[in-house]
């Protein structure tokens, strides 16, 4: 069935050299505006007068595309990409460029020299691209900055998308934060007849800004209890002094069993009618933070495998040219004269990891507006109001959200795979009885009835965890691709996720100025428990 | 050393009447205005208008604190109470009504049968006390409502203050939010010879609102490995099917058990100088929401071990007077003729598990403003203004906060233990240099350098988490005991916490009115990378 072309030897050298060249691409943004690929005497005016971004997570998200990319062609997958790290926003850029993608999207920016020169001058230039994964990035749904939410958005996704499975990228940072470390019960909803799957992808550089991180520094076999514990099945791959063949071997054969995994979790699932709880798989991959950049700063302290590596990692730019060779060996270091013809477009052995048009990541329709966005089918709300008229007045007694509820019941049934509604277990107390009785609440864990009431494995209300970041960001995943949704909460309560708002509307505004960005649905937020009616809350 | 009288059956029969007793004041504050003994029939006018308030958590809480009263006595312990469920304000009330201090705060209240009247009718009632635990309840520093801050308060409360015990009860619900979820890695940051312990208690009764919880049908294996593996020692008391006398051995060997680890970890660490990162232990405590109450409902539906134990579980008000059995039937279960006396005072076998007054959780100072409060001593910040005067205006560099920085390191010098500063892996990138170089970071993982920078397990900064949620959580526990402190982020990413600012400043605001309550130091949040200052978090 899958073709063993991708288990060769001689393929991963087509995965390595397509790391090599994303890499490639990645520092050449953060440090050049011209001379892109190295072929004349580096001047000052070549390189930027102040490189601002951030190299630490580069390498090993690079190498984590790279293999997807494998994946996706060794098993002809429907795939997307989610950036949770934050910074690094060269990864998802450099990635796409190479596929072509970009140039599609931007044509002032070719696959060859020139193309690569604006590539390298725009990024986080000003009137360029962000330094983080943005609206303005093929693929992406997710942006930087703020972090937490990245489990949270791949899961969205997947929601009725059964075809689909998210690669989530996790940094160790972001796993630090309250949303990610409660976002690891995703795996609690995600019906594996009816939705896709996410594959975590933890990245364990070691570092952050300038501290080391919490997971890194837990053992294997902590990690491995702490993911096994909330229901996740860790692969742990560590390239540490790896040398990059072996890197790519042990990186592959993790990949294949993942995807293998969810593939036979899926077909159980949906040819058996089987939808209890599975083990869905995660990669743990400890790699060096700079990892393939400079190992040591002028003073002799490393920065590969140090929080050194974050950002701007050595003392090249405009004004400090006295360094420049440091800057010039790293580049050179990826070869690009393998990875990059005489015009500037990718080698074969670089092309051959890319997917083709199709499978590519940086342009699955669920990034954009989703696959097949459809408007929402509502009901006349005619038909639920009340008859006051013909009962008379004071005759008889109902209340708003108990009647606003049967609407959403309706909005729900002619809506069976498009339209979801989540909560933090406060559907019931917010009167919405309807959409319980009818939608039910989708759960994966056991049901215990009667001691449980309307919870089922497949539902239409997701409000069985008791998080307002989780609520927020299963939304924002489902209706960034492409589908309708709410979140329902208290007043007192939804200022918990103020920020994820404000973020969620900056995304929307940028991608609002571009073009070839689709329309997004709206995101449906219902403060319920309005300030006189918080008996407890206050 | 300790003495067995504790480990009698006798005593646990103190126990079990001291949680009887809670319990039924509990539920007396629930229902009731009036008549609180049963001691004539009840009337309607006897029973509230409108009962308003939560019965499911409340009688394992009680259970908790009951246990916890004896481990004080047995252990001779410096202990306070975290309730982290957030509603069940009844729980701190009553105990602190049964140990005799809420009669010495609020002398209307007084302990006897016109007392305990009073005290019931207050309850969640117009003009009275909130349905939770709030500046009014004493022995709190924590709010209910807005969950997710208990174990970040309790471990922030227990830094520099090595005699203390925080224990820390955090609801099944609480433990899906995000807050919550990262903060068990509070652990990674507790030095077991300068600071004190938390003691988590992790109840899980198994519903929320209307749901079941996430953590209640993960299996034990699953439990253990999730605690086990963020480097918690957990130790389950699972009461399921239990008789009282047998859960009240199980939950003293536990407790026992998780106070000489305590103990065993604080000598070891102090006599030998050893401050490795210990396995702190923790309890779970399987208990069925309603525990002790209303099995079923009228339609023949559970209650017990159900989310309708949730709120008010019976439908028993000053208009609902039909099932009024059903409450004196419930009330009448606790034998409260062998818990007070004819005058309503509180009988000989309730008061031998209250410890003496120096000792009881409800008055321990570290919940009022602190043990030994003490002003911040500041430097003179004339020492480090720049000499522009006498070196000339432009003849040199400084910049605002790495000379602001200097003070502070000053301000953490001049305070050695009574002053941090918190953030979310910041200070260096807010340049807040030499607060790292002299005051450190304290951090129990392990310490690589030269990969790492300014680590050490006894240090003045905490900022090694890149968890807004836990920086603000710790500095507000550590305010809350009367200590100084800070929380530096970006501006951008202090809108995070937006909703628990408001939270703490709500506390503060309520705390103010009450005489009884001490002062409380400000709590310091410091916004960096203003507006045009951030490159890339906008």
């Amino acid at each position: 069935m899958t073709n063993t072309k991708y288990d060769t030897t001689e393929y991963l050298k087509s995965v390595d050299a397509y790391w090599r060249a994303a890499t490639y691409l990645s520092v050449g943004q953060l440090f050049l505006m011209d001379n892109p690929l190295l072929r004349r005497e580096l001047k000052a005016t070549d390189v930027k007068p102040k490189p601002i971004g951030h190299w630490g997570t580069i390498a090993p998200q690079n190498f984590i595309y790279a293999h997807l990319n494998r994946a996706i062609q060794k098993y002809d997958l429907n795939m997307f990409y989610i950036e949770g790290s934050g910074h690094g926003g060269q990864v998802m850029v450099s990635n796409s460029y190479l596929d072509g993608s970009y140039s599609e999207i931007y044509p002032r920016i070719t696959q060859d020299e020139q193309g690569m020169q604006r590539l390298f001058k725009q990024f986080s230039f000003p009137g360029g691209v962000a330094s983080h994964a943005a609206p303005e990035t093929p693929g992406s749904i997710h942006e930087g900055g703020e972090l937490g939410y990245s489990l949270s958005h791949g899961t969205g996704a997947i929601l009725d998308n059964p075809d689909v499975i998210a690669a989530v990228e996790i940094g160790d940072g972001e796993a630090e934060t309250g949303p990610l470390a409660a976002s690891w019960f995703s795996d609690k909803f995600i019906n594996p007849i009816h939705d896709g799957a996410v594959l975590p992808i933890l990245q364990i550089n070691g570092f952050k800004i300038s501290n080391p991180t919490v997971l890194s520094r837990m053992s294997d076999e902590d990690l491995t209890k702490y993911f096994e514990g909330m229901g996740w099945g860790p692969h742990i791959v560590n390239v540490h002094g790896k040398e990059s063949m072996e890197a790519h071997q042990i990186m592959a054969a993790a990949m294949d069993d993942c995807i293998e995994k969810i593939k036979a979790i899926q077909k159980n699932a949906r040819e058996n009618n089987d939808d209890s709880l599975p083990t869905w798989p995660m990669i743990i991959l400890r790699a060096p933070k700079g990892w393939t950049g400079p190992k040591k700063d002028l003073d002799g302290n490393p920065i590969e495998n140090s929080f050194r590596a974050h950002q701007v990692p050595i003392p090249v730019s405009q004004d400090q040219m006295g360094h420049k060779d440091l800057l010039i060996n790293w580049m050179e270091s990826y070869k690009p004269e393998e990875l990059f013809d005489e015009d500037g477009y990718p080698t074969e052995i670089v092309r051959q990891n890319i997917p083709d048009a199709q499978h590519r990541m940086s342009t699955n329709p669920i990034t954009n507006g989703g696959i097949h966005p459809k408007t929402l089918n509502l009901p006349d709300y005619r038909d639920f109001a009340l008859e006051v008229e013909k009962q008379g007045h004071g005759q008889f007694k109902a209340e708003d959200m108990v009647t606003w509820g049967k609407y959403l019941a309706e909005v729900e049934k002619l809506n069976p795979t498009n339209f979801r509604a989540f909560g933090p277990d406060e559907t019931k107390s917010n009167k919405l009885f309807q959409m319980l009785d009818d939608g039910k609440r989708q759960w994966m864990e056991e049901i215990h009835e009667p001691n449980d009431e309307n919870m089922a494995h497949a539902g239409r209300n997701i409000d069985s965890q008791l998080s307002e970041h989780q609520c927020e960001g299963w939304l924002e995943g489902y209706v960034l691709t492409g589908r309708h949704g709410m979140f329902a909460s208290y007043e007192a309560f939804t200022r918990v996720i103020d920020s994820m708002l404000t973020q969620h509307f900056k995304w929307i505004r940028k991608a609002d100025e571009l073009d070839w960005h689709h329309d997004y649905p709206s995101l449906n937020i219902v403060n319920a428990s309005n300030s006189f009616q918080q008996d407890h809350n206050g």
